[in-house]
């Protein structure tokens, strides 16, 4: 167990290293844009310990944030954390009922950007071991003004990244994503959706080298995918009234964020690291 | 029945006009501030319907916003609605789970305001009839920059205003709208606070002229120590780090509307007016 442990958390951190490098060669890449005379910009990292838990360390995390030039503002936070659930929130965690230690590693990522033509995006993958133990995670991408050509891009190949692995996945995750990505109360969603999953349960080696697989390869799909997206309209200029759009758009993702994100929920009301789990809002949002 | 309901939902609308008269004539007065050459904003009043329930009348609104030149965005709703709470909902509300037969009225303002220097503030008073029939509301204000006169003047006014009618009211009200309006993830509170109030029982004539006079002095309250508090600071000159500090503290209005505002969750959980619901949000918000 504590070489899975080992191998996911690796992971995790290997492709936050890599993001976060492919995002700064974008930083690097920009031409066009009224920013574009700027510096490109730099991620900051910043680590932070969870507060130990009677005398004994409980993890931590690295947040790493860019306000850059392309990227306005992207948060890519790891973490590692482990300890005991409260009884009542181990209710809700499978698993914890029995025993509330558990163990959780993950990437998580949340992009705003400048150009209201580059869409915003979501990405996250975790693994969490209780007294069972499972893979989860998923992305979306949150245009402004959808592209059909980027949608039907990052469609499919999250398809075939997830065709690899069980032909099954594919119309269950990507319609668990648009379940789950949907304001009820503005009767919307939030963006066009892309995969979401959880519960992919790894009780031995096999069954976790193929979700650690899986899983690997959803952030891979991620970065290629997204890179390609925000390369192909970075440089385009855009206007006032776009821009106006992409800021009331914004609202929209902090309404879902603050009301339903579960993640976000669960940070808040347990203790969470406030910045790292608030990294996800917009940098500059209106409700005209 | 019908005649109190009458002189409560008759007063509700009287202390709209009567703030929305105010509000404007604030606009006029502006002579500082970089905004002092633009037109005085004017409110704009939107009806609104509730859906009716199975084919029955169930009540509706009215929404008045003014986008002004001191009132960057203010919202001042009032409703009148009627019908049956759901059964889930019904556990919630004194009086409703013997009868999910309801009838509310009330009036709720929040005012975002240009100047980084005058505080924002929020204003909500309401009359409930199940079983039971009850008052209930309050006002809280919120500085960007606490200015000690401006504190302490808010807070001796309500607190004349709660003495004139029970002893134990306001020491039992402030405290309340400091525990009510407190960002536990932030550990910091809203603001400086003022008083919150609720279940104010009326099952009488006399008990319900107690508590409406009551309720009447709360919105004259709030209406004359606000509109001397903006008067006081409209005119001033700010800085652009000022305005930065007021979208960020703006940052935590939302943070607290979405995630704890029982009121704000009532509202969008039970299918709301959503536009009505959300005029609290500031116009501009920054998470930098």
């Amino acid at each position: 167990m504590d070489e899975r442990k080992t191998k996911a958390s690796t992971w995790f951190r290997t492709l936050r290293d890599n993001i976060c490098k492919s995002f700064e060669d974008l930083e690097d890449a920009l031409t066009g844009s009224e920013f574009a005379d700027q510096e490109p910009g730099r991620f900051e990292v910043t680590p932070w310990d969870r507060p130990q838990e009677n005398g004994v360390d409980s993890g931590g995390g690295e947040m790493s944030v860019m306000r850059g030039r392309v990227f306005e503002k992207v948060g890519v936070n790891i973490s590692t954390v482990y300890g005991h659930f409260t009884p009542e929130f181990a209710k809700q965690i499978p698993g914890a009922e029995e025993n509330p230690e558990f163990w959780a590693s993950g990437i998580s990522l949340v992009a705003h950007m400048r150009s209201p033509l580059v869409p915003a995006v979501h990405m996250n993958t975790r693994h969490i071991v209780t007294s069972q133990s499972w893979f989860g995670g998923g992305a979306d991408l949150t245009p402004m003004y959808v592209d059909e050509d980027d949608k039907k891009f990052f469609h499919q190949e999250f398809q075939k990244t997830c065709d690899k692995h069980d032909p099954e996945y594919y119309p269950k995750f990507k319609k668990w994503c648009d379940e789950y990505f949907f304001l009820p109360h503005r009767n919307e969603p939030r963006g066009i959706g892309g995969i979401f999953y959880d519960y992919l349960q790894t009780p031995d080696d096999s069954s976790f080298k193929n979700h650690f697989s899986f899983t690997q390869d959803v952030g891979k799909c991620f970065l290629n995918t997204y890179r390609q997206i925000v390369a192909r309209h970075m440089d385009k200029q855009w206007t006032q009234e776009q821009r106006e759009h992409q800021l009331i758009k914004r609202g929209r993702y902090v309404e879902f964020n603050l009301i339903h994100d579960r993640g976000t929920l669960f940070g808040l009301k347990t203790n969470g690291n406030v910045d790292a789990i608030l990294m996800s809002m917009p940098p500059e949002v209106r409700w005209p």
